[in-house]
């Protein structure tokens, strides 16, 4: 797959927090969520976008991560996302969250099916997608 | 103002801890709009049911809170949501926390206004609405 | 395993709806967590008294959700909790989201590991918690 | 009070539209704490030094919001911070949230009290916090 990274920067907010002192797991996936919106965006298809047009729809069907080591408040993190697998109307990202010394903290991955918005039925990754997601 | 008290129970979940050790100010606002939309259902007037059904909107246009007291993680809470003032074309919710002591923690406010849907301009409160909000 | 569910009801609300008007796929990791801090209050360990005795803690260090058919606004689910995998120093609970008609809407697991509170090694599931996760 | 104004970009994310098509209205104070959070450590005073430091705590006592017009998926916009009121022992930030056509569609409060940590009670705003707030 690709080797690019597209990089998103966040720091830690104040409200991440939860009562055990630490990032709450699920935060994660929104950050990841996050990069991916940016990612989708920088490359001239915003999900905003994708969503008026009405022509395919991208339904999350699975997320997992692994949290290697806990994150904390007001931390530099970058989410690398890279193209783990592209299938025929599904492709897979991955997201490594690293630390200011280039640790990966967490693993995150996400699938998306590329669906046909008027069948609601699977459908080959659009080109113009496919060519995001090999760049 | 209708004296009767709707009564919405939680307890303060794990994850709305923020970094200091208390709740996130902006849960409480969540907490308010989530008792306010039992109080709808529980009158046969969901939010879901008045979106579907398009007549008209009741967009929030004001909202504040008084933080008395932090509120802690695992601690019981009972939000109490009556109407304050009811308006022409608005009404505005009251939200009192109260801890396990009946101590008030902290006072929310919320104020809506009745859209027609339509041509999105203030509407009169429609009866059955009106009905519920001084029962 | 125990064949014992846990049952954590919930009706999805207003605001965890996202710009696809469907249920933003990180919120079923909260609503996963909140049935198991439910769980465990209802078995005498909430998780703020673990968190008080500092014996030890129980980390999340991984997660995964497989969605097979978007939540909407206003449906009422029922998360049933179940204990996947029981190993020396860790356990796998597993979340099924059902709604009104008994379908398997999506299914989460989180693994979480007993770490000694003081030396942030782990640590066998010490008893108490070990009769929760077997009942 | 100053007349410089701290500004934080941000474009609405796909997880923070609701159930009626616009932002929450909860979010934004969560927007406007994180441009509040960006501002102090922007100036060397992060939240998480402060509470490091153990010195004072920065309690949030109160907080509003007008809504004039909704915010919608994918907007780009701009929070503009600025110190409103400063108190003997209390301040007052308030927050434009305007669009890319300058317009203004929210304005926030939040109102903050200076304590001393250890006895928990108002104290003078600190020397050093008081130059941010005044420059």
């Amino acid at each position: 797959m690709n080797q690019q990274r597209y990089k998103h920067q966040i720091t830690i907010p104040f409200q991440d927090i939860d009562a055990a002192g630490i990032v709450f797991f699920a935060h994660l996936f929104r950050y990841a969520h996050e990069s991916y919106e940016q990612f989708m965006s920088a490359h001239d298809h915003s999900l905003a976008d994708i969503l008026k047009n009405g022509e395919y729809l991208l339904p999350l069907v699975h997320a997992e991560a692994d949290y290697r080591q806990p994150l904390r408040h007001n931390e530099a993190i970058t989410i690398e996302l890279s193209v783990k697998k592209l299938g025929e109307s599904s492709f897979t990202l991955q997201y490594h969250c690293l630390d200011n010394t280039e640790k990966v903290r967490a693993v995150i991955e996400t699938v998306h099916v590329t669906l046909d918005a008027s069948q609601k039925r699977p459908m080959p990754i659009p080109d113009s997608l496919c060519t995001i997601l090999t760049s």
